[in-house]
């Protein structure tokens, strides 16, 4: 098992506060050492620190903690090897370019017997369940759009729809929360343990549960803001984080959870 | 213009050194200030470290000059950007997925009137004539070998020989000085301007010519390393450099050129 952590905002924001009590789990308050990530979307590009290390102990997340990237979208993960060996290439989020734009995935849970029939469109590089599912969720997006590309990108709509359908699939196969972002919106599923919290004005004081460390929100947001933060586990303690319902598939735009019906 | 840097070794080694002259070279001894990037291949993994910033005022990239991460397969680019914005879509090296294994790519040069018909099955995310070279080499070797996957790679010396017919179609539309890399082997192409050096024993001291910097070789490897470094210019004032023929095509296997016929 792993844990997730994700930012939908309506302007790019920076993480580090959240992602400092995230990767204490990495080793120090979860056990979930065997290896990390963070991807960041800008604009239309993506960038992606990857690392096999134990999130506590490594210097790429050290640096990542104390250094701001801003982004609209944002997904972290940190790893406890259940299918697949401690790697750099079993390190999530993975990453894939489809329609002309870089997609992004981490996944907590494990999948079993799930051997997925896959074209070669996307191919797993490493051994994991989560990145054949990741590679088996895109492979359906493509053949179920034929006629999408970077410049006729399926409706949004469309495409939570698709979604909805292919996890639904997956989930028969196992626990499979997850998060999928193309640096638009940010989807998250749960299976059966997410949660997420919005922040916007007025902005309050939040203290981390994994270290002893707070922040005052309101000296560094300004009225228009507004966050979504999602988790495996509340990350805060003093902050109302909503749990995801089993089998819910919400969808972060700007911010804010959308419930498409 | 951009200025191209890149690694092929025996056994995995750090490039810290090199990449610290090579960096110089991004706003202080080259005017190549519109971003940057480096991958680091470690066995079927890769990652990679962009920023948009110029590399001599990139924290990220002062975190890559200390941190050593070792790798056989070391692919690095500072940009002066001629097509495409100032933005990290447009950051080299661009990375894509083919037969289970992650590309990845840097261009010196520009290329005029290319604009390659692609199927989508690689598109550029950016806006540069160098992702759309890479999507078009990528798309051709796809296509040249429709029975290739994960399990079934391309031989080789087969690789190479497509590589070498699909790179000569596009040098007829301008300078294309390029790395490529899957992480088994490394080929780099010679427009106008490429060298290398190989490094083996009995190992000495080198200085870099951008920076007041010198290393012992001999005190940082084993008789049994084999070192090859590519870059634009040559990095270092006291070693034999050699210069790419233009046209030349060359492969690099565990830390020397492989001349194929």
């Amino acid at each position: 098992m792993c844990q997730l952590l994700a930012m939908n905002s309506f302007d790019p924001m920076t993480i580090n506060f959240s992602f400092t009590g995230f990767c204490a789990r990495g080793g120090l308050t979860g056990e979930h050492s065997h290896g990390w990530g963070i991807a960041f979307f800008e604009e239309e590009g993506c960038r992606v620190f990857i690392d096999s290390q134990a999130s506590i102990h490594s210097p790429v997340a050290e640096f990542i903690k104390q250094y701001p990237i801003k982004s609209r979208n944002v997904i972290a993960h940190v790893r406890k090897a259940t299918k697949g060996k401690i790697a750099l290439k079993n390190c999530h989020p993975f990453t894939r370019e489809l329609w002309g734009r870089y997609w992004a995935f981490a996944h907590n849970g494990t999948l079993t017997d799930f051997t997925p029939k896959l074209s070669g469109r996307f191919t797993p590089v490493g051994d994991t369940d989560s990145e054949a599912a990741f590679c088996y969720l895109l492979e359906k997006l493509h053949a179920y759009f034929p006629l999408a590309s970077d410049r006729n990108p399926p409706p949004i709509k469309e495409l939570y729809a698709a979604l909805q359908t292919f996890t639904a699939e997956i989930t028969q196969h196992g626990t499979f929360n997850f998060i999928l972002s193309s640096g638009e919106v940010l989807f998250a599923h749960c299976s059966n343990n997410l949660h997420y919290v919005t922040r916007r004005f007025p902005f309050s004081t939040a203290r981390l549960v994994d270290c002893d460390m707070s922040i005052d929100f309101s000296q560094h947001n300004r009225k228009t803001d507004a966050i979504a933060v999602i988790a495996t586990q509340p990350l805060t303690s003093n902050e109302l984080w909503t749990a995801f319902k089993p089998g819910e598939l919400l969808m972060f735009q700007q911010g804010e959870p959308t419930h498409i019906l």
